[in-house]
């Protein structure tokens, strides 16, 4: 089998296709995907499908997806959404991507469990430039009218008493009560603050302000996404749809995946890192990783189980690293090195623990003086395992806290760090 | 009894003398109290009364009191607070008149039973000029210091999003829908709009802004005046303490004073009216009238009952229109002319019906044309029965609609119109 070939199976621009069998037509639409709402009523004959204003609407659809800002590294779990925008930028649409800027400055001054730290502008800058890099691979940023980048701020910050109270007199206690998450709270007397009940409303008025179509999203967000069209029909536009995707479960085949439960991958961890979480994962998972991580015809996939993680890893890698990044690492990984791809580099080498990050990044070589190691890390450019580390001042206090780990600077330097 | 004696038993200036016994000093501000709160707890040492605070101030307090200026006409029953508040004034504090504009402005596109319209702002303000004209003789409007009248859109209007979360950060859901109304409303699955919940908090954030020491309210305030006190502790402020006053029960001796119940007497009616409508109240309301809306000792009333409704009768008129209107409508009263104080103006004089107001203003020689009637209506100078009506179009449809009300142009002219 020849994987190099396995690479464009994208269905392009349909939307003037009218002749075309619908089903056939919209696979690169449905792949994947939990839900499409509303669905068409059989009682109200003026309900439409989504397939139906892609297909009658004379202009590209504006679908929107949502981006919280406030950590910076993403995994293939969040890739999801994105992979399901550039289908549709794909077919002639405009991918509208929006940066929640306003409310990560905000932060959530009364936060549930933990306080959460208030960003800056600053922060929230980089870390949206940073989200920007790691989607890169997956989304259309070149063809002209194929993306659009928003930050809410822009329209948020222009908000008034008079219209928020508008904003809040479409919907009841009531209503916002039986949103999933604030219903068991609620029952549990666990304190809901007042302002939780203005997220949802500036989520959907995000969707006024960009004019939406279509709104992308986890399973999660359905109340979101539906308030976001009510929030349209109050201020006399066409309501968007939404279009839920599922929540990815980790390489661990049982949790959902997420960085603090290790067991994801990164979408800017080394090739020969991800290569390798990829062809470990659990057989249960791969017919759902394909699905929705590739856009490989799922009839022809290899019978053998490890050509079929082999085949995975292969094109995950691929899509973020290349092609010659995608074979290197499967090379190292055939060879048996596990590390094989990576230079290692020998923590005996450290004189004395604890060390400062940005003296180990000259000892690696990953940087020429202390001062450059120093500048790297507040540049952003540092990260341990594909976390972003920004703190100049980190300090690691033993080798058993670094070994097995990757230190990595900017998009090409990797070192990992062994005993 | 010399009735022209009792005008003035107000208590001046007590601030300084702290040698004279606490609570004799501070009868005047404990006169038809239902509450003040906070009391000072044993359990915390830090805790002030409000006569404490009221002694070791060394500056005028600061006492609030909202407005809502969504009606025009008032009645005894408002006057309650604002009587309150005079007296502060000649104790030497800063009365804080906060005329709510902005809320009325906004109206409230939802209200549960019926749809309130959106007053401009010319009409919220000719509506904050009648309230201050009604009561002018209640207040202390020259002294220097003693009155503040402020429009809460000063500072509300320019409260923006981030603003707006911070006030509804500091209230849970539950602490909300514990209010009174709101909890009866959830129980009975009564929609409750979500900017319902911002009017407490803005209400409170008036108290932020005016840096308020006491805010003055009915006792169905309690929640809103506790609202404030905890932005204030928010903002770094030290909490207002509330002072709660009763709902007055109307002349009907049974049920809260209230126009539409039509068991009120009006603050802008006529003096014979007002006379009229008082010395005939029930006993078992006595008692309360003096203590709330006179300054008379409540100790040496005259013993006949008679006797007391005509001294309250007589004292109520004098606060508004002054002795000799009292004496006036007294005497009008006792020569058994029930309406012996007001010009009467036969209906036989209109020939037609249905008849249009500023027309029969002309018929009845309040003005001097049709066209100054309508001029006088738009100015919002024309009243039936105390009540203001500014739509020139106005028509009465027969005789019946209008036997035994009085007709009134600005302050002092009057007819009573009859069969």
């Amino acid at each position: 089998m020849n994987i190099t070939n396995l690479s464009s199976y994208r269905v392009h621009n349909i939307v003037n296709s009218e002749s075309v069998n619908m089903k056939e037509n919209f696979a690169w639409l449905h792949r994947g995907v939990v839900e499409v709402f509303p669905q068409p009523t059989d009682a109200d004959s003026e309900s439409e499908s989504l397939e139906k204003r892609l297909l009658t609407t004379n202009r590209p659809l504006r679908i929107k997806l949502g981006i919280d800002p406030t950590g910076a590294d993403i995994h293939l779990g969040h890739s999801i959404p994105v992979r399901k925008l550039r289908a549709f930028q794909d077919a002639g649409h405009t991918a509208v991507l929006i940066i929640g800027d306003f409310t990560a400055r905000i932060g959530d001054p009364t936060g549930k469990s933990e306080v959460r730290r208030q960003l800056t502008q600053a922060d929230v800058a980089r870390n949206a430039q940073t989200y920007l890099d790691q989607v890169r691979p997956i989304l259309d940023f070149d063809t002209p009218g194929r993306l659009e980048v928003r930050y809410n701020s822009e329209w948020l910050s222009q908000l008034n008493l008079g219209k928020i109270l508008e904003l809040l007199s479409t919907m009841t206690v009531g209503q916002m009560l039986a949103k999933e998450g604030f219903a068991e709270r609620y029952k549990k007397e666990n304190p809901i603050f007042l302002h939780e009940f203005l997220y949802p409303l500036m989520q959907g008025y995000d969707s006024v302000a960009v004019e939406a179509d279509v709104e992308l999203g986890g399973t999660d967000q359905k109340f979101n996404i539906a308030v976001g069209r009510d929030l349209q029909r109050h201020f006399g536009q066409k309501p968007q749809f939404g279009l839920l995707l599922p929540i990815l479960i980790g390489t661990d085949g049982v949790q959902k995946m997420s960085k603090s439960l290790n067991n994801y991958v990164g979408l800017s961890e080394h090739p020969a890192q991800k290569y390798q979480k990829l062809q470990g994962i659990p057989d249960n998972l791969l017919s759902q990783y394909f699905e929705l991580l590739t856009d490989l015809p799922l009839d022809t996939l290899p019978a053998n189980p490890r050509d079929r993680q082999m085949l995975l890893a292969w094109e995950v890698v691929r899509q973020y690293d290349g092609e010659t990044a995608a074979s290197q690492a499967k090379d190292a990984a055939k060879s048996g090195g596990k590390e094989g791809a990576v230079p290692e580099f020998s923590l005996a080498g450290v004189s004395e623990f604890p060390v400062k990050l940005a003296y180990l990044l000259n000892l690696t070589g990953l940087c020429k003086s202390t001062g450059e190691g120093k500048r790297k890390i507040q540049e952003g450019g540092v990260r341990l395992d594909g976390d972003r580390i920004t703190d100049v001042d980190t300090i690691f206090q033993g080798e058993n806290e670094l070994h097995g780990r990757v230190l990595q600077v900017g998009k090409n330097k990797f070192v990992r760090l062994v005993l």
